[in-house]
């Protein structure tokens, strides 16, 4: 039983459904029934007028986002554990032509409102140093951590301050809303984020993101920066189609909670002492020696090590829930 | 009924089947089992070892293929109609840096030995001039013309002796093959290409692109390209899939004969007067009045104005042929 | 003697002395007096207030001009002959990051507003197509004519309309203001440029051009883009003090006169039928044999092949008049 | 008196000299008798084959250097406080087209073996993290230590294992040769060095830095990116002629003396408890209060206020000893 990442796991029926029901000629690119939806129905479910674009990863997300938030003279402050640093191959480096990460530290991936400011605080303002353009955090966080509407609000008041664009790397956004019960706007624009990619894939999604911008101006251009990218797809209603079938009744959310659900299954069994950080989203970072770790995965669990000592479990929005109660039981009798 | 372009028509029963089949969890990124077989059933299919990646549009694919043969100091001679100059936004700039495209005429979008070899004759290759360094032509071409194998061998030996990596724009490469009943390989390595992008979205793929390598070693950087510019995706199975399921089998083949043998139904109606260029693969140029446009298309028929007196129709590989026929009558009764 | 370029010769008096003047310890980069006393003198020079910065070379000049009008996704409209095209390695490509240069045509390397009019009337202002956002001209152009303010104006025009920012390369500018009678205000911001490079190295200077921005908001950001491109000197004093000193008392203008008259004598002696182009700058294409270009060699002139059958031969600010005596008697022999 | 940078003294008799003497028409960019005689020159100091280019800055050295070295897809290995980290614009990022600095700590802006080593050790070499491709060091330091040649060495052997080019940025190497007494190949390509940018402006030198690459192969791109990015000017002999002259009865080794000499006069005065780290070139940290610093400043002595507490002194080459003996004393009598 797979718990190596949500990133395996199938596409949800919903998703399925909605790609049988779109297998019909349509305009081109963007310009299907599909696509010219988004827009309302993102905007809908974040109660405010949004700019919505698919794409088809995270990465290309991410990076679009941050490309239209930092000039290639600017620096983009993140946790020094972001995926944008850690796992994207410099793809930041490439969409913004050269702009700079600028690394922070903090437990669990996240970063706090002094970690921030001084960070700007240690910069001159002078045409010598690279100077801080934008602020992106990943909710939740890479360690599954979910940073609550008031968190975001603290750093979005600094991003405010200090005129940095605020972007949040939602790969799983819906396991934060889910884990927080707070809304998408409270989490996103109303705590002052400016780009959120929220992500699909990863919660039951074939191929397709949404990167939403809260200010229109800000997404002036998005549309030119995704098809330059390569990112445009000509048959972009199969994209739309899932995005909007995953926001129609909640099926993003629903999928969300029984990712967590099963987390929460596991992080009980493991307790505490095994926990290395708490369990707020889909996974999990266990303490467990070689030969526990060996024995877990003789009962047929395939996991990431993700240090010495350390394993990493993730959960899935279709995680069979007896494969999870007895992996929960083999954690708990180890 | 669409004739407007091969971009917008429903993906093909083999795609959607293979999709369903794949929706299992198997392994992110390109570590599944549909990805890992990919290399073998596309150097089954031209009858060598290569190289192939998925992507997820034909922009991507043809420029990650120029930037792997291209350098940020170098040119790429291509058409000055070809597609990565008039319809990819500038993606060919973002993707190599900077390079330069370096626009050379000729009949029908197509590229003649002798232009390439006045394009390279013209270069002082010194410090201050930018070396062409890679050859781009489009098969079949944005016209609608296809190069026999021949022609391209005759470009690829300026190609060898200049030193130019050698591409090809093959977004309805199927299209020239079904055409000209050559092979692929005869169309491509046999005849001095390097690379490939080889398009199936036009022909009934869904969203999933081939780019090949025909030499591993031009090859080696891709990997890193691909996921630096957001086109790794994480469920990448779902794009392998579609790509092993059209080239089984010949579907792929059987699909561009059938849009094939739509345009010609179309051509022949219409009759060499009436064509700007022969019809050589699924495009027609057709010269046609902007009332007889309009007649046409109040009997329910899409296509494009291409410019004043000149109209361009598309077919696709489930063009309904009782559709065809009605229009074919349609056009020869102008 | 050299008719080789004006490129090779020598830097003049006023700017031996002026660096020999700025020989002590001054403010790093761009603090020192020379360099805040730069955007005065210029101002005076232009007849308003303006942005101009030292860099070393033409090609930076143009370069970093260029692109802070031109964003990545957006092309310049230039001649198809155009220095920016033709012989600086594709440094707008890597200073813009990547955007594209569209090539036009018309006599003598210069730009009617016919043509930069039809060339944006061409483009589809759609998301696939790169969008004109800059136009760039050479003046003097790089066959030695000038525009005159009102062909600079009629240009102008069709910027503003087309919301092109519109550039100069002024690496001869001196000698079209020279050759004109026009002033500096009149051929550029008054006829609507947004940016001047002028040249100071082929008029005489060491190695110190002026960038100009008629528009300080234009120039915001230019500063980090100089300085990121390794164009910012540490004892930038050195650049400051070769532009003002060419700028006090109107040495430039005299040594563009110079190097004119030069040129003129040649042109007399060359006689019309001779002439490719008509002699408005410093620089003359002669119609000559391979036997008579040898004939004039043998007799110790120096000047370059331009073309089969046409030579090119350049006056410097600082062209011995005997020599240009000899040689136009030599010229006027053949 | 200024003690504040060496970036801010004046140009040596010799270089002085060197531009007079250079001072009439050659053949244009590189092709001049002085730009053809500096691969000899640099040859003939560095005792092997050398490819020596000249460049205007320290920042186009090191970033074109890391260039040649380093590939978008890569990082480079350096100090936090290396100055192509804090100093430069980010203009690694603009000259690498994105490539990534990973940032490492050490004692004085040193980085050690095992340092360089973990990092290395750090990274999943596969397709979603960012290999380290090259190492950069500074010597002298940021914080004005020296390397000697075995630590070099050493971190050579890691360079060759792990397959990184391996960068040295000399904006102060002369000082590092002076104060170690190891000869300029001992400190770089015996040491398993690749490139150096070696500087002459912050030692004597008007506008001249030299770019060294000690295997010609890496070169080979070379002149091609120093004409994209505008630094291939077109009178380079003045540029030539300045290194040459400092090369020449090593005015380099004279001038880097001289400085270093005032250095040490300074660090014998303040005292160790004084200095934050030892001083091995020409750069002093000296810890100060305000009140302290303020009474050095009255009496005419201009340096940095580097951190509270802190301030740095720079000595140049040409500093006047007296005022350096009636500051050490100043100093003395805090």
């Amino acid at each position: 039983m797979r718990f190596f990442s949500d990133n395996a796991a199938a596409a949800c029926p919903a998703v399925m459904a909605a790609l049988a029901d779109a297998n019909l000629a349509d305009t081109a690119y963007a310009g299907d029934r599909w696509s010219q939806a988004l827009d309302g129905a993102i905007s809908t479910l974040f109660e405010r007028e949004v700019r919505a674009y698919w794409v088809t990863s995270g990465t290309a997300a991410n990076c679009l986002g941050l490309a239209a938030l930092c000039p290639p003279t600017g620096a983009i402050l993140c946790h020094e554990q972001a995926h944008i640093e850690q796992d994207e191959a410099g793809a930041p480096g490439f969409f913004t032509h050269g702009a700079k990460l600028t690394l922070l530290a903090g437990d669990g991936a996240k970063l706090s409102p002094d970690t921030v400011e001084a960070a700007c605080a240690r910069v001159r303002y002078d045409v010598h140093q690279v100077p801080p353009m934008a602020l992106s955090i990943t909710n939740a966080t890479e360690y599954g951590l979910s940073y609550r509407a008031a968190e975001v609000a603290a750093l979005g008041e600094i991003a405010k301050a200090r005129e940095l664009g605020f972007h949040i790397d939602g790969a799983r956004f819906a396991n934060a809303v889910a884990f927080t019960g707070q809304s998408p706007a409270e989490l996103t624009w109303r705590a002052g984020v400016d780009v959120l990619s929220f992500g699909f894939v990863k919660n039951g999604g074939m191929n397709a993101e949404a990167l939403i911008f809260f200010d229109p101006v800000r997404a002036e251009a998005v549309p030119r920066l995704r098809k330059r990218a390569g990112h445009l797809l000509s048959k972009g209603r199969f994209l739309a189609a899932q995005l909007l079938a995953m926001v129609e009744g909640d099926v993003w959310l629903d999928n969300a909670r029984a990712a967590n659900r099963a987390a929460q299954a596991l992080a009980d069994a493991a307790g505490s002492a095994r926990l290395v950080h708490p369990v707020e989203a889909n996974e999990l970072f266990v303490r467990m020696t070689a030969p526990e770790a060996a024995a877990i995965r003789a009962q047929g669990y395939d996991f990431y090590d993700w240090a010495p000592g350390e394993v990493r479990l993730v959960t899935s929005w279709d995680q069979d829930m007896d494969a999870v109660e007895t992996l929960a039981s083999a954690i708990a009798d180890l």
